[in-house]
């Protein structure tokens, strides 16, 4: 992959990166863990939906029988601030094949008041226990090779609204050229976004890391001419398959901006042309 | 509307139709409702998941400040009896314009324990509330005129998979014949169904029974070639707009079957050529 952490020589892996130090949970008693939420996954001042998506994911994971994300779905309360969190879970159902669990991550006000930041809902299951049988009318973006793609530091300096701030630098997004024109000044109007996507340090993607890949690229209301920032208000992923080593290709589509709000659906594709996620969020939209 | 109730002379209303009588909750302490589930909106022996997710729906609209639910997730645990129900709601957050509340589906085993149904997290807002600026890429499905499309009524006695059960008399379901093929033992294998859809009784649609609408047309699976029953692991509804007067149109598409689950997207469009509603659910399947 092109982009490194500085000074970086050996490739992380699943396990031992800093995505994984920073979406670890700590048990604190049965069902609720502490996590710091790290300062490198902002925008904007803002922590990123799909880091926290993938932080109470693993919570989830640790705290149902099953391991695996199949369905999870997170209504964004208030705004998530770097720090402390405590994270409670509860298993809803368990059963053979898939199981049930719900969580809250939970901050701190000013006075020590507990402040809710986003509910889950979610199904696990086992993806490794998945039969092979695949049929699937769905097809891979066409869009060109990584190295004619596009990402923040191959921007001049302050341009790219992705770049200067702390998650460009742990991600590595690369742009469809035909989907970047509002960068230039001139959205194409589609609503769509593709781009190769990876973790900077090089770590392959698994299960929790698609919940980031969905919610990281930038917003399909760019290229609707939608300059501002468009909040999530509820994301449901659906991992589909566990994905193959190497970078993901993402592409989201957005097809009806009305009355303030629009639907933002996400693909992710493996290197071995798998459908691995799918995704889809209502966010607001400011219309300018 | 072609199909009408036997009998039936008057149009019902939004309010007063076997719809509202049969999705109606009544308040027990606050926030906890009890319910019966109506065995005339089943297939199969089993209640249908958006009838049921009206019914929640409902429940929730009367706990939370605000009246329309603008996107809701659902996550099915155990499949549902008709007879009596309690709603258990829980708001988790109110802002001025969105709330945000869960609720449980719980029935009674034969020993009288609480078996947990069906769990949903939820926004709410007011459509009313929203502007008119619609920027949308969506167009509507193009299909035939409903006196050229197929319902279970059309079909010789016992041919039709929909006819026979007691919600196909509840529901005005005419099917696009080229998304028809599967009654005939030609399923398309492009996964899609499309369908001009209404109440039987001809109430017009509200945001409650479009939550009935995206899950109650023949599954996209049997278009895929497979017969068995899909039951739903998660369905997640945005609703976009207040439906005009007049039938619906349903388009319900599959991308991606593999490893036994499936998703299944629905649009749901009113006379005004208004995307009313957006659905996706994940679903099992059992490939023959």
């Amino acid at each position: 992959m092109a982009a490194a952490h500085a000074g970086q020589t050996t490739q992380a892996t699943i396990g031992d990166s800093e995505f994984d130090r920073d979406t670890a949970v700590t048990p604190r008693e049965p069902g609720v863990y502490e996590a710091e939420l790290s300062g490198g996954w902002t925008i904007a001042g803002a922590v990123n939906g799909g880091y926290l998506l993938a932080l109470l994911g693993r919570a989830l994971a640790d705290t149902l029988p099953h391991a695996d994300p199949f369905t999870i779905s997170a209504h964004y309360l208030t705004a998530s601030r770097p720090g402390p969190a405590l994270i409670r879970t509860e298993t809803v159902r368990t059963g053979r094949t898939l199981s049930t669990g719900q969580a809250s991550l939970l901050q701190y006000d000013d006075e020590g008041n507990e402040v809710e930041r986003i509910r889950v809902l979610a199904s696990y299951g086992d993806l490794d226990g998945l039969p092979d049988d695949v049929r699937t009318a769905a097809e891979p973006p066409r869009m060109p090779p990584v190295e004619q793609c596009f990402g923040a530091d191959d921007a001049p300096k302050g341009a790219s609204p992705m770049g200067g701030f702390p998650i460009a630098d742990r991600l590595m997004v690369k742009l469809d050229p035909s989907t970047l024109g509002w960068a230039l000044g001139q959205p194409s109007g589609k609503g769509e976004m593709r781009a190769w996507f990876g973790l900077a340090d090089g770590r392959d993607a698994d299960p929790f890391s698609l919940l980031l890949a969905v919610d990281a690229l930038p917003p399909t209301a760019f290229d609707l001419g939608i300059k501002g920032w468009v909040p999530t208000v509820e994301l449901t992923v659906h991992v589909r398959c566990r994905p193959a080593p190497g970078p993901l290709r993402v592409a989201i589509s957005t097809r009806n901006l009305a009355g303030g709000f629009l639907e933002e659906d996400a693909e992710v594709w493996d290197s071995a042309d798998r459908l691995v996620a799918q995704s889809r969020q209502l966010a607001r939209a400011r219309l300018g």
